[in-house]
């Protein structure tokens, strides 16, 4: 379908990255691929269609592929018969779908946890129950880091950010747009300068069209530029998202976050990271330890079936980098915010986590 | 004609970025917009067509610009009873045509100041034969540029270029890849990653290009990506060309070379610039001064024919940015190397050349 999902989308926006039907036997998932062109939904009704939307970046965002692929299993677990090995190995297939955000697997665990704590006969009624919750609570999460981060904002600040870390990437309301948000619903006059992100544009694409949408005022600017723009002294200070924060704090987010931290450092500005505490992986000591998807060369080379280098030209196409926690000014989430970043203030709120 | 130019290109090469006909009564430009998918040849017959071509970005490139000029101007020395005035209103007008190169208006100076000194009826022949000397020299000049850059480039060095500053930059041979093609002829082992440049790609269109055509290893990347090479170790040196280099050594290249520039400090990474002395701009105290073009926000809001951003969506697209003389290692020059970067150095290869 290409109209508004119905009804309403949970996080109350006008548009929504991902939905469960009311009837719970379909995921809703608006392609990203297609934006700003067009704002057109699919229905999937088979979970591994869920796996396949979320490799093709018909649905991206580490919040967002986390709520989809707990969708998806709330679909599995509907079919007549299905058994719990089936449900873990759609689980492990969801997970590897993209490797690096860790809010899938995070996603597929908490589901299959609930999966294995439920009577054959609530089963799926459980599962859709949980998926909902992990989806109402990614956006309450968001409006409960975007609040603290808005407290950084100064009134009249120019905010630069890289990728797409917005409604379109979570549950409904965005991390590091959800920070932007908060600032302006707080009454802060702000300005948004947005990278476009090469190679997938999301900048361009994603970032121009929610800030548009919202009527927050938004510059673009080629990935290149931005070093200019720190020099002219016109970047306040940097927000960006997480795919993953290891456990020292270091953060792995859509390559040339790395990039724009190094200037945010030489220039004397904050670099924040905005995240929900789903995208912290105590697991991983360090960002070392993060496994970096490398997508195809074919996103360097071509655009929209245009070739823009030569045939047969090589290129190398990382999808996130590394930025060390000690170019990061201090990571929002909904538990706090987290500041000097380090092990110490990550362990801290995990603790009261589990402690609640 | 879309062929190889004929007689063969002056630099010796098996392309060009600009010639001038045997007889002297037309400039020949390839037409830089449709590589790497085309290579096809304009032939210009009316002067203010080459102005209107540069500014175009038919033929771009410092150094081409600025050979572009010379033959422009040779061009309007042949019209019947063209008067030096009329000479000196095209002298400006192509002068008009970029306003961050400096070596446009150089070439242009020196053109006049060669109109201004010959007979009426030796005007033309003279100012075909001066711009032919510019071209030529240009050639000569990046050859020995090169080989004082390459004595830089270690054996197995990853050698890491920002857009184009090669044959196509120039009257055939290339600064920045012109020590890439000394340093290659040494007998150097090397690779080459080329960051693709938005928003007019000349990195993935151009560079790519011209180094596969050498039989160089070359590997795009997006431009964002460069940061994560560097923190993996994987950037040995980093070496570009210069649109205008100021007194104090501030260096006006391609948006983005600042933030490479940024990169290799922080990676404590050799940051070079290659360009001819005809590119220093000794009445610029420094970078402060430089004119900076900014170019239409759909350069980076559309691409061959595609929008990339929602309909409406505004962006900034400065075409330069100014790297100060603290980030720039050594500047290659055909004169010699500035090394410390300076006020010192460029003056002292300045009265060199005025003594010579």
């Amino acid at each position: 379908m290409s109209a508004l999902p119905h009804p309403a989308p949970l996080s109350g926006a006008s548009y929504s990255a991902v939905e469960l039907a009311p009837a719970g036997d379909r995921v809703i998932l608006l392609d990203q691929r297609r934006l700003p062109g067009e704002e057109r939904y699919l229905e999937l009704a088979e979970p591994n269609d869920v796996a396949r939307a979320v490799s093709a970046m018909v649905v991206r965002g580490a919040p967002a592929i986390g709520i989809a692929a707990a969708y998806a299993l709330a679909l599995g677990a509907r079919r007549t018969g299905i058994t719990l090995e089936a449900l873990e190995e759609l689980g492990r297939e969801l997970a590897r779908a993209r490797p690096t955000a860790v809010n899938l697997a995070w996603a597929v665990e908490l589901m299959l946890g609930v999966a294995r704590a439920s009577p054959n006969d609530e089963r799926a009624d459980r599962l859709a129950h949980q998926a909902r919750a992990i989806h109402r609570a990614d956006v309450a999460g968001n409006r409960r880091l975007g609040a603290l981060g808005a407290e950084r904002v100064q009134d009249g600040a120019t905010v630069l950010t890289h990728c797409n870390a917005g409604a379109l990437a979570t549950g409904g309301y965005g991390t590091a747009l959800g920070v932007i948000r908060a600032a302006r619903d707080a009454g802060k006059r702000l300005r948004v300068v947005a990278d476009e992100t090469r190679p997938w544009l999301q900048g361009a694409r994603l970032t121009a069209w929610e800030l548009m949408r919202d009527g927050i005022e938004v510059e673009l600017v080629a990935d290149a530029a931005a070093g200019s723009l720190f020099a002219g002294g016109s970047i306040d200070l940097v927000v960006i998202g997480a795919d993953r924060i290891a456990a020292n704090g270091d953060v792995a987010n859509k390559i040339g976050s790395y990039s724009v931290a190094c200037l945010a450092r030489l220039h004397e500005r904050p670099f924040y990271v905005a995240a929900p505490f789903s995208t912290v992986d105590l697991a991983c000591a360090s960002g070392a330890e993060i496994p970096i998807e490398e997508r195809s060369p074919e996103e360097v080379t071509r655009l929209a079936g245009v070739d823009l280098a030569p045939a047969g030209a090589r290129a190398r196409n990382p999808a996130f980098d590394v930025t060390p926690a000690r170019l990061v000014t201090a990571i929002f989430t909904e538990r706090g915010v987290v500041e000097p970043v380090g092990a110490a203030g990550l362990a801290g709120l995990a603790r009261e986590l589990s402690e609640a």
